[in-house]
């Protein structure tokens, strides 16, 4: 039986090395500052003043543990200031500087304070915030001819287009028609198929996806052989995590709709990700105690209370959960601020990629 | 609660519409056999005949059930005289018939004997064979122009390069450089990338993936919302077949070397899809009373008292399993059959959509 579980390991393993090695390779030009070679896992960057700020805040849960919260502005504002210090590097040497293309179509308000927040984020960092806003009923035309202008244009390394789109485009051709190479959401087809295949290297990792690694590396939350359960499997958030946690060795489940009972299944997890978009879906009994809890929702809710009348919560209920967990993220200030980083860091990424072939 | 869940199954239920309404349209001049259009939920293609023939080895097992053999030849046997059929009316309508490239590098007694499968299976129904054999220590540049002229080949409609490779050859390289519209292997990333994102279509899904889906829908195994536990994670096979039963909207959890307690895990499992290459290696006590099991291994041992001094058997250990399991594939004679079947039927549709192009 040691014998046959020796052999099932090393065949397994096999593919591993020979990716890991690829991983050890220095293309770029720049140091990275996540990697463009994608490690089958990931080497924590750690920072002596950031394990400081990300766990003063604990509560003692209900098997005795001390529950740290997982917040993510601290870890965003450090990789920020690299990729910040990475861009004057790069100004300094060669003269260029990264740039992100962003269309937005139709006046949806939650769509255009996102697009504002990125490129907020781009200008604080030194990435030249390019924008294209369509109207609501734009031709289908009129949205690919803008993705073309900037897959085309040199000082644009990264398109995003903001999502979701109105109902008469089609959101899957759009997404197949930014190229791959500037592609930094990650949702290309191409890169999709280069995430889920282990010993493949996709140009680009979604990034909330890439945000809630980062977020459990830098707080040493081993991923290795745990039991993984992502709630929910959207394109955008639920699949790319499932498929980067499992190249991380993670054992994943993934849990829908169709799931009988999935509050047994999480109650499985040594990690629990959630991408549901139902505020305090995820109550106290879904959870083992001690388990790792990752809040990827964030729903907004009425709340008298509040100068905007209304806040953020999560999917999971989090009153309930900070008392089984060991860590939890809140929500908002979890995985979300480390999501803008991510999508700064992807496209410094592309900038030095082409940067590096000219 | 019940309004929260309500909303969940709604949220993530919205995209399968579409989905399956596209799944819906008629693409195609002749009727498909395995639609291009991938729907959510297969339809079985059930068939009295196959019916007779598909559940008359019955064993009793631990808790009373009738373990059923699902055997893929029978199935296999009628696909292929379908697709015949198919082909048949192709040429008498338009004059063309499919054809299937193969690409075989090196020596190796076990892809030559594959080669040589696919290739007699291809002309029992009617599609053209055409084989290139590379010497083992054959250039990149010389393989790369092996796929071009298949690429470019009006004739061929799939092209298959025979895994594995020898290891001076980059075998993604290789598999990115096949036509994603002539990948009948569906293992370029585009394809994958495909089959992984519900609300897209793969061009071609995994022959073993598809072969494992058709042989329970036929046997009418439901899937959906079934635990379904997948052993392994080749690109070949374990990968695209957890992507595939998601798809199919079962829970799945993908066990591998790094999964602590594997046989915990698959405890748990209403279908087990094994894909390890270990002789043997899933035992009875891996098992809950009842579940259906895929075996997808092919492993050769020793056996003196055959012919050729050797025989196959699977992952998983039959005897144990046969008196648990509801249902269970033999080894060989289970997916394998059908497995070529598919082959057949990506290159099939892969001359209709050429087809219907010109």
């Amino acid at each position: 039986m040691q014998h046959r579980a020796a052999m099932f390991c090393r065949m397994l393993e096999k593919g591993f090395h020979s990716s890991a090695q690829r991983a050890n390779k220095h293309h770029l030009r720049f140091p990275p500052l996540t990697s463009v070679d994608l490690p089958d896992i990931w080497i924590p960057r750690h920072d002596a003043s950031i394990a400081k700020t990300c766990s003063p805040h604990l509560k003692t849960n209900s098997i005795g543990q001390t529950a740290r919260v997982l917040e993510g502005k601290p870890i965003a504002n450090n990789i920020n200031s690299r990729i910040s210090a990475e861009i004057c590097e790069m100004k300094s040497t060669i003269g260029k500087t990264p740039g992100l293309g962003v269309i937005l179509v139709g006046g949806r308000r939650d769509s255009q304070s996102f697009v504002h927040i990125k490129m907020k984020a781009c200008m604080k960092v030194g990435i030249a915030p390019f924008t294209v806003e369509l109207p609501e009923d734009c031709t289908e035309a009129e949205l690919f001819d803008a993705v073309s202008s900037f897959n085309e244009n040199p000082l644009i390394h990264g398109v995003v287009v903001q999502l979701p789109l109105p109902k008469h485009l089609d959101e899957e051709k759009i997404i197949s028609y930014v190229s791959p190479e500037k592609d930094v959401d990650g949702f290309h087809p191409t890169n999709v198929g280069n995430l889920a295949m282990r010993g493949r290297e996709p140009s680009f990792i979604p990034c909330a996806s890439k945000g809630c690694i980062e977020l459990l590396l830098w707080n040493d939350v081993e991923i290795k052989g745990k039991n993984v359960v992502v709630v929910g499997r959207s394109k955008l958030v639920g699949l790319p995590t499932s498929l980067l946690m499992q190249r991380h060795h993670a054992t994943v489940t993934t849990v829908h709709a169709f799931t009988g009972n999935p509050e047994h299944v999480t109650c499985g997890a040594d990690i629990l990700v959630s991408d549901i978009g139902v505020p305090n879906m995820i109550r106290g009994h879904w959870l083992k105690p001690g388990v790792v809890v990752v809040d990827m929702g964030a729903n907004s809710v009425e709340d008298t209370g509040s100068l905007q009348g209304h806040r953020l919560i999560g999917d999971v209920c989090y009153e309930e959960a900070i008392v089984k967990a060991s860590a939890i993220t809140p929500v908002p200030g979890g995985v979300g601020p480390i999501t803008i980083s991510m999508l700064l860091s992807n496209t410094v990424d592309a900038a030095k990629r082409t940067y590096r072939n000219t």
